[in-house]
């Protein structure tokens, strides 16, 4: 069995497979909010300008505005690049500086209702092709759930949801994909998790192409059952003007990990990427303050003891 | 004379006059703003507790809800770390890894009134001790500012108060600072400037120390003259709903640039900084919506084209 880290060659034609199966589900993931949320997203196709370093295309959907999601963005990617950068290839040696393909759907949701949390999905896959080698792959991807005000259920559902997705592909994955989301969703600076997690992994591709594909591919299609039954039964939850003033604080800190710590996003950034469409992440409107303390016993302060820790949900 | 890059050694009780300098600045700051304001800040001494990365202490001083100031905060550190960070010493290579002390003044004004420009400034001492030498030191600092609204009369004004505050330490450093500070408040993301600019300076000893602390202790003493009479003159100037969500959205690539670009800000919040206190910069309230592009013709088009540009200010 290959480790860990090798990567896989792909398949002829897989470019085309992946790339139908991620605007398959961009589409059908855009449909279900609209769904729920009576708003239309708006559709941007891109194409980066010819002379730069980043070459390739997207469809960039947003949703702002709406009565139940105040901003949604659903970005699907896929560019190439003339050298693999150092964060890609500290696994893989042998890659380093080679020429790459990626691509990939990623989206994050922040609902109106604070009662409702954010959520964050992404699946992607990574082609690169060393000197005088052919083409190998791998996958990443996953979900992870950050509520403003904790509810058990929803944790467990969105847990239980994912481990389910992955059962097919070995009782092993949920378990390390939990912990890998755990230490990456992690706010160093504040000593504090995102949110109650989910599942992440990266540099995939130990199942062979297709089994790999097929993982990558379960955790895309659970996205709509793991999240949008949660947002169903929240976003007609009555709420104040102090849940919201909690609501834009706490969003602060998504703004913080995602400029501080993601890879993607900084990566993206200082490499030419597209920032409107790397920036879907941000939140519609929040709010910084001094040195916040929930009260003792509030149900803000039950976020931090109870849902910022470490948890088996499942 | 010394290279630019040198650093000099700093004389006896030196750590302690620039303390002094320091605190008496940042006193005589927030004096100024709460007499405009009418607001007290709020005075926050802190410790870092034993056995931390960093040891220190520091004097947050903030003022949030202000009338004229939405957010203002006004910090003073001085810390000592057991090895200076890559980030510190690329230009000084013998001193990788030493023992080091920093303190300084920092502060960034959120005006509430879109007409009044956000504010930065920055005083700094770094001293180091390389293996088995003396200690040497040296300074950084500047002031730059970030319209809405751009007005011609107030960016000259705080480009003249700078220039003005460094002539005595020789014609080349305004232009020299000036340049510099366009280059390092610049997003290369958005490929656009924060602001109008100002002046910035690093790795600063080329004066011997008296001379380069009494350069320093200028910049810092300027800046109540640079600002204060900006907001002061635009403070009342009235406004709607359209001039409070354009800068709610513009105060996005302040936090944008802090967060993603600034090396003080990244350094201090990997390092093990005070969150806090690092994050005194972020405005109260902001907003992010996708791909927002200003009318031509309008005021909000004209920031860009006739403010977030090089010129000549001063």
């Amino acid at each position: 069995m290959a480790s860990p880290s090798a990567s896989v060659q792909a398949p002829s034609g897989a470019i085309h497979t992946v790339r139908q199966y991620l605007t398959g589900l961009q589409s059908r993931i855009t449909a279900a909010v609209t769904a729920m949320d009576g708003t239309p997203f708006l559709v941007d196709h891109w194409t980066k300008p010819a002379g730069e370093k980043l070459q390739g295309n997207g469809i960039t959907q947003i949703l702002e505005g709406g009565p139940v999601f105040e901003r949604a963005g659903c970005g699907f990617s896929h560019v190439t690049g003339p050298q693999l950068p150092p964060s890609a290839t500290q696994h893989r040696p042998e890659l380093a500086g080679a020429p790459f393909e990626a691509m990939g759907v990623s989206l994050v949701f922040h609902p109106r209702n604070p009662y409702v949390p954010t959520v964050h999905m992404n699946v992607r896959m990574l082609a690169a092709t060393p000197a005088g080698g052919e083409p190998v792959c791998w996958f990443g991807g996953g979900m992870d759930l950050t509520p403003y005000y904790g509810f058990e259920e929803d944790a467990v559902h969105f847990h239980r949801t994912c481990r389910a997705a992955l059962a097919p592909f070995g009782d092993d994955k949920y378990p390390r994909f939990k912990q890998w989301c755990d230490q990456y969703f992690f706010l160093k600076h504040r000593n504090e998790p995102r949110g109650v997690g989910g599942v992440f992994f990266d540099d995939f591709s130990e199942l062979g192409f297709d089994n790999s594909f097929a993982m990558m591919s379960a955790v895309g299609d659970a996205f709509v059952d793991a999240y949008m039954p949660i947002a169903e039964r929240r976003r007609h939850l009555p709420y104040g003007e102090r849940e919201r003033a909690f609501q834009l604080y706490r969003r602060g800190r998504y703004v913080e990990f995602n400029l501080v710590w993601d890879r993607g996003t900084h990566f993206g950034l200082q490499s030419g990427g597209r920032s409107e469409s790397i920036l879907l992440s941000m939140p519609p409107l929040v709010s910084w303050s001094y040195n916040h303390q929930p009260e003792p016993g509030s149900a803000e302060h039950r976020l931090y003891s109870e849902f910022l820790v470490p948890r088996d949900w499942a």
